[in-house]
């Protein structure tokens, strides 16, 4: 074992060297530079995937099977306004117990215990199969140039992934409280009405918009999409923006739009649920001059990780270190894990998501150390299952 | 017969005269002063009643009862593009037979004909009675400090008004086609729902206010105000906007607000309305969580002057010298008639309003001089029936 080697099984000087590159979606400022040089110093086959103005990095240890995969990501959102900052946000500094930076929770602190897990693992053993990375830096921001693109190259390269554990910060209030099996599916929808502008002395010489909006805003509201079931809570829509912008009291407007958003679960899918919009608003056209248009994105479907040996390795590694058995949820936002699940089973586990994208984003350093020992007793336990 | 005298009997003078001082609200740019000049040329006392920025003429002949009106305004609303005019909008020039000009006919062109057929009544004949001119620089912009102060004021003074004549625009096609006789009520509303912002991911800490603005607009439209009666058209309730101006799909937002505006005839009541719409919030905010409130002004109650003699003689006078019966109407917009219903029976009739507000504001010469024509008409008329 070489010193190198031995000094990163020692996860905060790497944390903290990660903090210190601003890399800011979608620059890298020099992240992905540091996590190879790590990675190279433990053997591990390092390339680069950019796509787009966004860098990747791909690196495996090994070619056999089972390939259990580390994902995650080194971009991270901006700081804000920095003098709100109790240390800069960018300077990896510990004051008292806590590692305070862009990134200490959200990703980079994991990253740096995936990297510390492995060279603890790698000390005196040499895995039954491989260890991947696929680490973006395209998660925080639009997530076209990251792990959709790598996932689809590195398929067409023949690369197969086991298992993939993502790294994001799960747990609500204490290192252990959550692992993450799945997640909801997102669909945004946009719906745009154009009527005939006019007086509003004159309504008969004018279209209102307006009610036409609202009757389709009702209809999609009424419906109760499901009543969740037992990975899920009930898929949800909400409303998030109605827009007219007309300043005149005496004018009916021309036009008038609204955004909305559905959370849903694995009772549903993206594309029924586009049909049942759209028929929504044939609905509500029928009998009304005006327009009403939809422009609908499912940005990702709803996922489950079926609970079995995967999950229960990871379960029984958190409750070995911490004393705590994680709830396994698939609760909160979206994550890069909605592309991996296309490929391998996938689940996310890191550290506590409090702080993540506030001011003062900040973990305990105890904390990224007990995350190294969790990592790398899953290591220990999945090559004891899976090889 | 002096040959000023003479010389105001000719109405076209007067109005390129008043198209040529810009007087665009608040502004005067001497409009008051060349209607002043040739009033006092008539014999009238003439007094300014200036109310914050904006000035006013009252002008008065004879001391007697009854007392006759002469009601309008010299202020005009902006020329707009002024590339696009085919004559200068502050020109007052006569293009073939068509005089074009920002005023020509809101209502520069009907306050020449006032004052031409006055002068033409006064050659020879001293009316048994008064004749009253009550013009404003403020109808067009707030009418704060316009016809509504005057009449206050004028009221405290003791002056009072037998019968108001309003020069607006009345006539849709061709002079002679439409007398207004009332207008309906206005009502502008604000409706604010505060929830409380947050993530759609988790909608259950958060408080949308979004739904809670749709209930109450749908309460608020789907009443029918009613069927509207003999001289009016049905009320009618307008949704005008809704602002929420969120940009982010992923976020609800913490606030949400519409606008409406209810035109109302003489079925309903202001305040009335009002009280309807605050029963319909609190209905909406019981079990919401939000704060709903209201911002209710009535700009206008609805009011209409009974047909009699006066009306009588208005289509009297407009048919002799057009050989239309005039549709006696209440429909249209709001305009200073609002306020001095309060204080005397007032009618409106003046030129063709289909180019008011426009590009290339214009009216024939020829529909001045019959303008002029009709308002004498109606003078012998007035005097001869109520004297």
């Amino acid at each position: 074992m070489t010193d190198t080697h031995t000094a990163l099984t020692n996860p905060l000087p790497l944390a903290q060297a990660l903090i210190r590159a601003p890399s800011v979606t979608p620059r890298d400022e020099g992240a992905l530079d540091t996590l190879q040089a790590a990675l190279t110093a433990l053997g591990f086959a390092c390339r680069r995937m950019p796509f787009g103005e966004v860098d990747n990095l791909y690196a495996r240890l090994g070619t056999a099977d089972p390939v259990f995969c580390f994902a995650g990501h080194t971009d991270v959102v901006p700081a804000g306004q920095e003098a709100s900052w109790s240390a800069g946000p960018f300077a990896g500094e510990v004051h008292g117990e806590a590692l305070i930076g862009r990134g200490a929770v959200d990703m980079k602190g994991a990253i740096a215990a995936f990297v510390a897990a492995t060279a603890r693992y790698l000390d005196g053993t040499k895995p039954k199969g491989s260890i991947a990375f696929l680490i973006t830096g395209d998660e925080e921001g639009p997530a076209i140039n990251g792990t959709k693109k790598m996932l689809q190259a590195l398929e067409a390269q023949g690369e197969r992934f086991s298992h993939c554990l993502v790294g994001e910060p799960t747990n609500r209030t204490v290192l252990g409280d959550m692992v993450k099996i799945g997640r909801r599916g997102s669909l945004n929808g946009v719906i745009t009405v154009t009527g005939r502008q006019g007086h509003v002395a004159y309504p008969d010489r004018a279209i209102n918009p307006i009610p036409a909006l609202m009757e389709v805003l009702r209809a999609l509201t009424a419906r109760r999409l499901d009543e969740g079931n037992a990975h899920f809570q009930p898929s949800n829509l909400e409303v998030t923006s109605v827009d007219v912008g007309n300043p005149a009291h005496n004018v009916i407007p021309g036009e008038a739009r609204a955004k909305f958003n559905i959370r849903f679960n694995t009772e549903q899918d993206g594309e029924a649920l586009k049909s049942w919009i759209g028929g929504e608003i044939a609905k509500a056209q029928q009998g009304f001059t005006g327009i009403i248009s939809a422009d609908l994105t499912v940005t990702g479907d709803a996922f489950q990780t079926p609970e079995g040996p995967f999950t229960a390795l990871l379960a029984e590694a958190i409750l070995a270190r911490t004393g705590i058995s994680p709830e396994l949820s698939t609760s909160g936002g979206t994550s890069d894990a909605r592309f991996i699940k296309d490929y391998a089973p996938v689940a996310e586990f890191g550290l506590v998501g409090a702080s993540m994208h506030q001011i003062d984003e900040q973990t305990p350093v105890a904390d990224i150390k007990v995350l190294t020992e969790i990592y790398h007793d899953i290591l220990t336990r999945y090559f004891e299952v899976f090889a």
